[in-house]
């Protein structure tokens, strides 16, 4: 392994800037955190202090960013990343100017999906299907084995999806939008609803107390965890995809898996002889630097076989 | 075109088999239509015998079949066609048995999708999502200029993604199925729960009143394409598709796909700045025998242009 291998990954979120030098095989090198500066220019200046911090000591092959929210894999503009204040914002043009490197822009949960199915939960798959459950819902669809990302970029933004007609109002100015009913976000309003406890909690404790045997506890939930089931059932029978992968805070909390995996066997899919688990993510909060380091490498992720992996057809 | 570039189509449903030998732009010649002759072996027998018809007059370079329900793409097994009464039928190796010949085999809605995205509806488009409406929904997808079938040759299985959690139950065991919403039969469904008539009518009497001015059968077509629009808008959603075509008897009928284009702007897709807009299939009856034909030539189905075509990126 050459210095020259080395790709500079960099997951800019809302509330902190994940970075670090990823080598061929996935492995991270040198990881770093920090606290998201702010919104708009703030971020974008502390992203710029911290790709000049890796270039200058280090040789880097190849640069990846990503971000929360919809790039135009043409332009490589960021259409909207509402966490941290970007609308059609040129980043990979102001980085450009500001690195005087070229870099590779991509979608969070893209790159994170990219980054499972090559090297983590979705290694030696052919088709798979990221669904990262947080504060809000995000997604990524690798399909045959090609990072899939749709006509506008958009593709796998399926917190939006609405798994309820005239559901529950969104802020994205839609409703009944998937992630306002299966996120952690979504755990507390339930908790809230039912009055689960009188004054603050997260849903760390609800999980908790549903795991002790609180009934409420775990009525919210199993209702949760139920509306998680169906959303992914509806993918599932659009896609058949070969591995389907739960990420982010509350989607990779095994607890909450374990109930999602019971509600997805009520769901009875069709046929009933080709039912599936949700797999819980493997890389974690390094999931998306690891894909935006990896896409930079190879920017068509197109065709590319896991490493080592042989497969069967 | 030589003799030798014709391939033949045969599209066999379980009330009728179309037939035809297809060119390399996807014209049909002698195109023919029988009754389906009955479920499991006389229809076998009843596909040997066209096809043989063909065979003895003149050269055919293909031969490709599709079917009404679920193909292993590995195998060219038929997993399940129950409107022909067939279930884990190796047909491809009986066909080579008796014809001599091999012959491919294809999901009927997948090789729609692929005729409309080659020939027709969908040419041009990088992704393509047809989904037909008519007794039932079938769907097919074209992603990237290829066919996608899935890890069990089960995507597009659309007709039976739970649309509703708990909601109405399905024949295939499952409940809330999206066509049981959305369809010639749920229209049929939806005029009989709100008294239309007392006697017997059909979803196109339903459409003609709805046109003339009929309220209650605007209401009984509204709800219906509502529910439509419900289900494309999640497919949009996570695909981010660069076109949507309908197709089927109900969703080949402008009437109808004019109040499911009216329905699909009151979801208010996310970002809004994209909205879409649902396209007539144009192939109609020979969709499927032009896809079979066509993926017959083509087996893998993959990076095929359109012919004739200049693309913009």
């Amino acid at each position: 392994m050459t210095e020259l291998a080395l790709a500079l990954g960099i997951d800019v979120g809302g509330t902190k800037i994940a970075s670090g030098l990823v080598d061929r095989d996935g492995a991270v090198q040198e990881a770093q955190v920090h606290l998201t500066a702010g919104p708009g220019e703030a971020a974008i200046e502390q992203l710029i202090d911290i790709a000049r911090s890796y270039l200058t000591q280090r040789q880097v092959a190849h640069i990846g960013i990503v971000v929360p929210g919809g790039v135009d894999p043409a332009t490589q503009t960021v259409i909207s990343a509402p966490n941290l204040g970007w609308r059609d914002l040129p980043l990979a043009q102001r980085l450009l100017h500001k690195l005087g490197r070229d870099v590779h822009l991509e979608n969070d949960a893209n790159a994170a999906a990219w980054a499972e199915h090559r090297f983590a939960a979705g290694r030696g798959q052919e088709t798979t299907i990221l669904v990262t459950v947080g504060t809000g819902i995000g997604g990524g669809l690798v399909i045959r084995d090609q990072l899939f990302r749709g006509q506008h970029g958009l593709s796998g933004e399926i917190g939006h999806l609405p798994l309820i007609a005239n559901g529950r109002p969104c802020p994205c100015g839609s409703s009944g939008c998937w992630e306002q009913y299966a996120s952690g976000t979504a755990l507390v309003a339930e908790g809230r609803r039912r009055d689960w406890k009188p004054s603050q909690f997260t849903g760390a404790e609800i999980l908790t107390a549903a795991e002790a045997g609180d009934h409420t506890a775990i009525d919210i939930v199993d209702t949760v965890s139920g509306h998680l089931a169906h959303g992914l059932t509806i993918l599932a029978a659009t896609l058949d995809p070969s591995r389907v992968i739960l990420g982010g805070g509350l989607g990779s909390d095994p607890r909450f898996v374990r109930r999602v995996n019971a509600s997805l066997q009520q769901f009875k899919p069709t046929p009933q002889r080709f039912p599936f688990t949700a797999r819980i993510a493997v890389l974690g909060v390094h999931a998306g630097l690891i894909g935006a380091a990896d896409l930079a490498r190879n920017p068509d992720a197109t065709m590319l076989r896991p490493p080592g992996e042989v497969r069967s057809a």
